[in-house]
């Protein structure tokens, strides 16, 4: 029989970079009992993103925020929203850029990524903060 | 019980810029009757994106279009497809930096959007049209 | 009475370019006797997207080619993750900046897609692959 579950969670992020959240969410799939259905995750900010990544070499990580600060750079004189300082502006572009909401298919009571993909929290602002998501599951339960 | 519900809505736009849809995509959850569950959306076009962005300061929009119009300029000569004008192209591009659909939890009857979360419309062409989109919620009803 | 149906499929790609999986992903929706209810594809690569773009003029496809190759050059000296190859990195950021997941809402038995937009596995790695996704459709069956 199809159930819909939803739940939320936080996470404390380190200031600007990927946080891996895939062993989390993992657990949460595993405790909601879903076997085959439909994960979908959305963060509840507008300065952060959720990224499907590669998770094995952290240079890629690296390289991302690189990329992404030369694509919408810091301090840019081209916004005039700068109330939250030089960082405020180019955190949304970047979101604009990425994706807010992110949906996984479920199988065997499993996310269904593949070899090299991790679930990445994004945060884009260079404080830290506690970012908040929601979890909606909905499938076949065991 | 589980339902699923689908509707269009269309969407007049005034040529590109971001059209906020919040108040009405809310409005059609409330009259779903959908207590927990997720809500779809997905634009019909390939030259206008739905985004969740910050809904307090109009700045925030225009630095959206500054940025986005300089990292695709319109008129560009690298663009081969230029049958519908110098914006058509640029339009596809802008489309494809950002999202075409957006899935969003709904948790007591209503959308679970951050604080700072609308939802818009996002048209990339300049002049003004009528943009369709479909909705799709699944979930308990109330 | 609502659904939950999960599959998996493989599409061979010809190096970087846009491939069209309309037609495959539309047999699948037909074979599955869904006739309302949302599809959901998930990528399980991080260097390969999924996007929804115009499928009519094949200069689109070259020109988005063309301006993600100048947003994020091959061979950039500002990348450190080389291990295979100068687009290995650029994969992973035009994955960044597009989808690896796309929902579609479906109605009386098809996609409701507008009626410019195909679906297309965007390969972002120069070398040909055989790259797998998730199709996952929940809804109500006929």
């Amino acid at each position: 029989m199809l159930r819909q579950i939803t739940a939320s969670m936080t996470f404390e992020t380190r200031g600007r970079g990927l946080l891996e959240v895939t062993g989390r969410v993992a657990d949460w799939v595993a405790e909601s009992g879903l076997s085959s259905g439909l994960l979908s995750l959305f963060v509840r900010h507008t300065s952060a993103s959720l990224l499907i990544q590669e998770n094995a070499d952290p240079d890629v990580r690296g390289d991302l925020e690189r990329s992404f600060a030369r694509l919408v750079p810091d301090g840019d004189p081209l916004f005039r929203h700068r109330d939250e300082g030089a960082d405020d502006m180019p955190a949304h572009v970047r979101a604009a850029l990425t994706a807010a909401q992110l949906s996984i298919p479920l199988t065997a009571g499993r996310l269904a990524l593949g070899t090299w993909q991790g679930i990445y929290l994004w945060e884009h602002r260079m404080a830290a903060s506690a970012r908040g998501h929601s979890s909606s599951g909905g499938g076949v339960r065991r």
